[in-house]
């Protein structure tokens, strides 16, 4: 079932299930710019229509896995946002899966946290330079929590101040954990805990990791540049912020050792609703179609 | 050198020595409703009144600690709300040195982010329950930063994102280690990772330690709870968040245990200008002077 | 039914009806810090207890007027928060209607933007000095759109933008117009456009009005001095913003002169939970039983 | 001295002088992704390099006059944002002044209130449909102060609330007299007062008119409905708020009438940065070098 043909189509159609909440909004804004998509069905059903090169699925948590593997049954190209199928199909981080997302027709897009925390530590977990016991402190704004009106994302509850939300348990803690072990360097304890700040779009995780005997910190800044040089969206930065990565598909990562207690820090900034969510989504379906992984992405920050 | 004489005054003349700073007009602002403190004296200047009970010294980082000093050398009890005299004089923490405090007329303030950290790790670490490699993620509003006018701080920089600052090596790391090792369970370790996020005031730490052999989840909730039993400004709660501390001298802590990870994850909020800085201040002279430690400190949100 | 009785009661026992919205618990919050009001009943019901000195009713509109003149029948002195009541009770706007206020048991609190609008205009409308065709332009904090969950006051919603509401026809428009009239200076006609603004707390109007003939610029000045020297809340000032009176009862106020174009504009800002609801309603209840109008409501912002 | 030749260029060279200031790095931004113009030097300095097809000046009031007269004397189409040349140049406007702006080389762009303000009014005054003597309340987001550092637009200062700023003799206010004056329908009278508001990008000006005698209000949203048809970024829209067009080029526009007071209320978003600055600017470039207008500008706002 492999998709990356010779010839891909020169505009694909593709249909965009789910299309009323936050990521399925970010896809039709970025699908609206992309030259080589076009949206031919955008439904806040859960059917799908019948002809189309490509459907996104950002459909309840839930709903989604059962279409979408009604739609994969039906040869239809699928990215399922949700967390449905994640352990299941082609795991689509793009930057450690490029060639099985570009051999399969049945893609799950990872988390938005999982998106940030696996870019932040899987080049350093894969080498061994750390323990296998990690820490991810994740920070995200409120569009993370979705379009459901709650008293817990009014403004009135939200602005002036951070809390944390499902310290322990998140669903993306086993999400991280399975992704990091299935690295080869052995099995992962991730301890998650999310927060909830006052800022609409943008994540940041914060990893605590032990350098591991014999590491040496320069070892760290290395094994990261190695990863990711010539990746198109995921840069090494200074001055980390999310600000920086804001409407943009990008990643970017900072790491810091405190040698003298033998800790590293790794931070990874993402657009939760564009490389942690739709913009991944379309990298995914990129690769699946033939096209340039790049096309029709955001490389910038729309932002001051 | 006692100060907790049989009979305090009616009502205490006090200086504010540094009174533009954030730290200092929130101490103007509280003391004007304590009912037993009259400040007689507010000064940007670095010199110190000749006439008063006691004297707050919010001035500068390096300032501060020569004035601090040269008071103590003239008798006038001291609360000194910098970093400089931290290591050498009484470390005013009341829920951990309340007799010390009320025993001497040189106190040195705590730090904003060691506040929140060492109320929330003290009573596991001191019963042994975790082990002493810690980590402490600090997440502050802008007021933290100071009132000095910077691009750091500037609404269009601050506001619809979060980011990392000092990752390693800021000075309250040190302070942390420093309050916790003293505790008599051995030295303790920390690494501690500060973030700047969009609001004014508030403070919020989440720290991860792990569950030592043979330690009890139970035991983490019993030894928080019976720590703060009783303490007017500590309290346990369920749903933490900044925003419930807004304005008062309260620190609201809250802990989970990840049994299978063998993780403890405790939070600790609080306003980072009053149990932070100001409020903390007033709460030692309270005691310094004999008065009842509440006196004069909102105990309840200022807040929806 | 005269209130103001040579003793008032040491203690005043309360009630709050209606204690689960914004205004309800702001009136709690200072309640607890009335030296002379005791709350012995906070309910969320519309039923009133048997016993208390007064009842403030900060229940739905529609349901408030019901309940307030069945208490008013019990003889139950009561300040009511809602609309319901403000055509036919005293109006509880303490700087223009002192005497009445304390000479009556029933009692109907002004809105939060006629509050502002009425205390920007009256001096120089009942003067004279302005023509009767005004303008008021609010801006207001969510917590003015009450606690009820909906997507408008979602944080994604709110924040990182303003935008107006109920630009005709909104219910303060009337009430405004009701109070200006009243002042004998003849019929007044007012346009009023609120907005809604990504902060909590806070109100500002901002009013317009053609300058009389004959009318000098400096009589604008003189006449809002005139009518505020002496009053403990409202406070003429230079660089008006809501920042400034937040947490606290205060009004501020600041006009300007185009004296080319002879135009006034007059700013007003409060906390429009405090100034605008709460606040208020306990400075009513003061004059109402016979206290010091200011006793136990802040005059300082509680805030940076 | 026309530009729009009948070919334009494939790909134009164009300058930035003043690329670091908010408008200079927008301008930036804009260009990346335009198809037809290349950014060949972006300076900070005030000199212009020699060989470019278009320069963009974002200095500062007051210098930018006297390069863009510099350049345009070196014959160097320009597009000025500053406030110098307005009175003289061109007024790049492209809804009121599309043809003049084509037959140019010398193009002042408008100011951000002015540009708002004006597309709110045009239709109306020169219908004659309103009374000349109009009200402009504006609100700005912080990006319009621009990047200079100042205790004004810092966060502690800035956020959870509202203020008015320059009341009276904004330079914005002679602009947009200016501007209405010149539709034919006489001389025009406006007062207007900016207010900065808690968000970055954004704009909203909320404009009041007094309905002429026999005018109808639905010829109101006909004026307004005429003026706009067609134009690809002022839109007529129900709910309006500055975040429906952040990021993009676009301009809504809402009408409301109160008839029973012969009130009409006009409200226009945009975004600051954009079509009140570094949009318009590439707007009036793309006339003045002949490319269609829309040519690599977002009509859709960047945003959820």
């Amino acid at each position: 079932m492999h998709m990356s043909v010779l010839a891909p189509p020169a505009v694909a159609t593709v249909a965009v299930h789910g299309s009323t909440g936050f990521a399925g909004q970010e896809l039709l804004r970025l699908l609206s710019a992309h030259p080589r998509m076009h949206a031919v069905a955008c439904t806040s059903d859960t059917r799908a229509p019948a002809q189309c090169d490509l459907a996104f699925l950002a459909l309840p948590h839930g709903v989604s896995g059962e279409v979408g593997r009604e739609l994969a049954g039906a040869r239809v190209p699928v990215v399922d946002l949700s967390a449905d199928l994640r352990a299941e199909w082609a795991y689509g981080l793009p930057e450690l899966h490029r060639d099985d997302i570009a051999c399969t027709a049945a893609v799950a897009n990872p988390g938005c946290y999982a998106t940030a925390a696996v870019l932040a530590l899987a080049p350093i977990v894969s080498a061994g330079l750390v323990l296998s016991d990690l820490i991810v402190d994740g920070k995200s704004g409120v569009s993370g929590a979705g379009k459901t009106v709650s008293p817990r994302t009014s403004f009135t509850t939200v602005s002036e101040g951070i809390a944390p939300y499902t310290p322990v348990g998140h669903h993306h803690q086993l999400e991280i954990e399975r992704e990091l072990s299935a690295l080869g360097a052995g099995p992962v304890s991730v301890t998650f805990t999310p927060h909830l700040a006052p800022f609409t779009r943008g994540l940041l995780v914060t990893a605590y990791a032990r350098l591991a005997a014999g590491a040496a910190p320069n070892e760290i800044h290395e094994a990261l540049a190695g990863a990711y040089d010539g990746e198109p969206f995921v840069h090494l930065v200074d001055g980390i912020r999310t600000q920086a990565v804001r409407g943009s598909n990008l990643c970017h990562v900072q790491a810091w050792v405190d040698e003298a207690r033998g800790r590293v820090i790794v931070a990874a900034a993402i657009d939760n609703l564009v490389k942690g969510a739709a913009g991944q989504a379309i990298q995914n379906a990129n690769l699946m179609l033939g096209l340039p992984e790049q096309t029709g992405l955001p490389a910038q920050a729309a932002w001051l």
